[in-house]
């Protein structure tokens, strides 16, 4: 599939300003994609696909969950959550892109999880750290992207968790064991 | 066993400091467990012994969990969290302890666990909050700790937690599952 066509599908899903965000992650991520040797085009649909499901109703995506492999612990936890897995399913089912290390990129670009794919990587941080995100960190997180993309995506998974406590929220554990497993590996530098 | 019996035990285990340590955790649990109807000799018991295992070797420890039931990932992580599993291994061996609650809240006073019960609470706050400890945010939970158990344990994995990251260091998974799991019952409050 090409970008336009791609672009023209998730265009008629978000509102302008999600679809503005999306093409910033679009462009991040390609430019992670170059510089840390994954499929480059396999990164421009995951970033033009990963919020695919952002604007849909949230009993529309619970019952998705309910009713499919999608893991019910998801339930459980904020609804902010869901777009992600929910968008994978959607996007292989609907737009029909069959390729698992793009879904599973959509899959997890909101949480993390443990062994994160270096294209799931990339994904993740595209979205953390495209021009447009202005919360605190991200400046660090964005200096750190172009020099080690363990170490960066290590640093938003941190901010991440802080920002959850912060807010008296749970932690998805997939995020936790993004957490751990990233600070392995940042150790081990 | 009376408390001057098991202090004369654990004395002889410990360095000066941590023995007075000891003492401030016992008193404190104790306080702790008449406010929250915990039974106070278990509280007693299980605050005088928390720290058994503090002084063995580290090689002494990984030998007990490698050749034990106590759970293997424990040697992925920091050996600061061995003493706690290890302890509650040695004071059913040595001592002849044999109370499942006792023996339960030792094991887990360092990390928490999921569905702590009320004496895991009693004996992890006892020590988080004991009046010799000085750490930044100790304060806070202290005040919550007479007002509020479930509150002031979260506050403390939530604490410990955030040290954790500050320092780069992975996260046991009883930990994240006792903040996850007290932030839903804080909630619901």
């Amino acid at each position: 599939m090409d970008r336009n066509e791609a672009l023209a599908i998730v265009q008629s899903k978000l509102k302008q300003s999600r679809y503005e965000h999306t093409i910033r992650v679009m462009e991040t991520a390609i430019e992670l994609a170059k510089k840390y040797n994954v499929h480059v085009k396999k990164a421009e649909l995951a970033a033009i696909f990963h919020d695919y499901a952002k604007y849909r109703p949230k009993e529309e995506m619970r019952r998705w969950i309910e009713s499919t492999y999608l893991p019910k612990d998801l339930l459980q936890y904020h609804h902010e959550l869901w777009h992600g897995p929910v968008g994978a399913l959607l996007v292989e089912r609907e737009v029909g892109i069959e390729d698992r290390e793009i879904l599973e990129a959509i899959h997890f670009h909101t949480t993390g999880r443990i062994h994160m794919t270096t294209l799931d990587k990339v994904v993740y941080l595209a979205d953390y750290i495209e021009p447009g995100r202005k919360f605190p960190g991200v400046e660090l997180v964005r200096e750190s992207a172009w020099e080690d993309l363990d170490r960066a995506c290590w640093m938003a998974a941190r901010n991440t968790i802080s920002f959850l406590m912060s807010k008296n929220q749970p932690i998805f554990p997939d995020t936790f064991h993004a957490y751990n497993d990233l600070t392995k590996k940042v150790r081990a530098n």
